[in-house]
């Protein structure tokens, strides 16, 4: 699997976090399309199959949740798809949001937006604590799957509650086992470009059918309605469409897929099994090299602590070793992935000043 | 110019009032950023890449626009860019919006929320009679700039409203000119991958600074936002990234910008007025063929009656001249651009049964 990265020939790329290594096979699917619609114009043709790329796109992220492709609506990230659930749920003063703080600007946006324009309450308490800071104003828990900062769980107790809960999923989905229904939430948004290895631009968002009815679509164009020529009668799509991005182009589609097949053919417990070992495997080096290792679970993610996380940050570039800091916190984080190896691993250790 | 575009060697393509036909130079620069992406990896130099072609992009369109580049939002299509408007002004019960007759399910769709979630109230009247229809208690007023069915224009006298105007601009930036000040609209939606040639999932939105200062933020993220590590204070940019869309790959935008240097190094004069007499040209033909015209303005759709216009536009097709259908009405579109020719509109007109 690893020859399928041709970043991985030079950097010790410790960064899905942010944005997954390219596949060649991704690339050469989004030029084959490229290709095509500059030969052949787009027209029926090409509408044609964006439409079938999407539904394949559809039925693929729905495999890595555990969920029906029905129920999986695309969108150009895990912003787009918070944004849905919480601008769907038309709440208003007196209700409240539940949240923790490790929350990713992706979330706190939509958060932000709706206690400022609707007057919705927004209590923010530790990720471990959530389950139980449930109150008799809480109309939504929103939160973490995967902590990007540091890589812990949501835990598990959020599965017994009897309001909704909220997941965002950008260090969760292709990073770790997904199943939707085991986690108990009824929605789960996710990156395409991170742990998928996608282009920029992709991600999608699960809904579970009964929170799919109590949502308002607040977003409809052309490609969320069923009878779009209805005018202003149309109705949205009775399935997860009803959320689809307005516009994904065939190149990104086509790039998604190739690179969720990439993942797939290599088995995705593979997949996971490999990575979580990786990263178990980095943080006892970090711990060994006398690097304190930020609260973790058992995910992708390995935040530890750094002098200057900046400055180690550029260093470890400038050895070739791709990694983030984190704001407002002194930490760096590597990001373990399949594709990744003990030489990865042995080349951050080694790079880091003592 | 024509040279650029490789579909053109086979098709009489007369279709960018859906999308444009792509040029190889924009094709291979989207190539270009995957190949790079692919080499080096995703992290600190591809994210200043990204934001220096956002940045880039935003002022070709604000020059399309005849607008400052910091007004000017990026959004994935013209539906994405007319939402934030209409969600923004968060209306509500005894508001009007005024519209059109004429208007494409992006818009039609951001109405029907609008209506059905805030209560509303839509008034359709026909294009040439909406200055005069603007009622008391009218807070916009939302048309097509160009409308998507026949080519007409927005009237003149929007330009003397108290109330504001959004324009849907799909069917004008580049293709006819366009002076948003001159139009007098307060805010201008249009499309990337249309009359701009650029890829599927590209987009814009101008708005005016007083009008900005008037609309509510409703969908916000780390793009978004000019502090995003402040949490849930954080402030929205002050300018109009506050309406980005949340992820626009480099690929995406290199081939935009691609695009936009093809027609602009041809000289926007030459594109729109060689475009323009092109479809003045195809009107009249279409008349002396026997065709009845749609009622249309001085743009680049043409319009004509079909008496099966689903049959004929598979018919034009297999003769190689690709136009499409217009839904409940029985007429068939065609597209001319600058990249047409002469010979294009003469292969459609041979091309129709008598």
């Amino acid at each position: 699997m690893r020859d399928e990265f041709p970043v991985l020939d030079t950097l010790a790329y410790l960064n899905a976090g942010t944005d997954g290594p390219l596949a060649a096979r991704a690339a050469h699917a989004a030029e084959q399309e490229l290709g095509r619609e500059l030969r052949d114009g787009r027209w029926q043709a090409h509408f044609e199959r964006r439409s079938q790329l999407r539904e394949s796109l559809r039925s693929a992220y729905a495999s890595a949740l555990g969920a029906e492709a029905q129920d999986v609506a695309l969108t150009t990230s895990t912003t787009e798809g918070i944004a849905h659930v919480l601008a769907g749920l038309q709440l208003g003063p007196g209700d409240e949001i539940l949240t923790s703080d490790e929350e990713h600007p992706g979330l706190i946006g939509a958060l932000s937006a709706a206690r400022e324009l609707r007057g919705v309450s927004v209590r923010a308490v530790p990720l471990p604590d959530l389950a139980d800071a449930v109150g008799a104003r809480t109309r939504l828990v929103a939160c973490c799957h995967v902590g990007w900062a540091s890589g812990l769980l949501a835990p598990a107790a959020l599965a017994e509650l009897d309001v909704p809960v909220l997941l965002d999923g950008a260090q969760g989905v292709g990073a770790v086992p997904v199943d939707v229904r085991a986690l108990g939430c009824h929605a789960y948004a996710g990156a395409g470009q991170k742990w998928l290895c996608g282009p920029d631009g992709t991600g999608m968002l699960w809904v579970s059918p009964e929170l799919r009815e109590r949502l308002a679509v607040t977003r409809r164009g052309y490609e969320n309605l069923a009878d779009p020529d209805q005018g202003l009668d149309a109705h949205v799509h009775e399935d997860a469409r009803r959320f689809n991005t307005p516009s994904l182009s065939a190149e990104a589609l086509a790039c998604a897929l190739a690179a969720f097949d990439v993942l797939e053919s290599a088995g995705w417990q593979a997949v996971h099994e490999h990575a979580r070992t990786l990263a178990a495997r980095l943080a006892h080096m970090l711990a060994q090299a006398g690097r304190e290792v930020a609260p973790r679970a058992d995910t992708t993610l390995v935040s530890f602590a750094s002098p200057d996380p900046q400055a180690e940050r550029e260093l470890l570039a400038a050895r070739g070793v791709v990694v983030r800091s984190i704001p407002q916190r002194p930490w760096l984080r590597a990001s373990v992935g399949a594709w990744n190896d003990e030489r990865d691993l042995q080349r951050l250790v080694e790079a880091l000043p003592q």
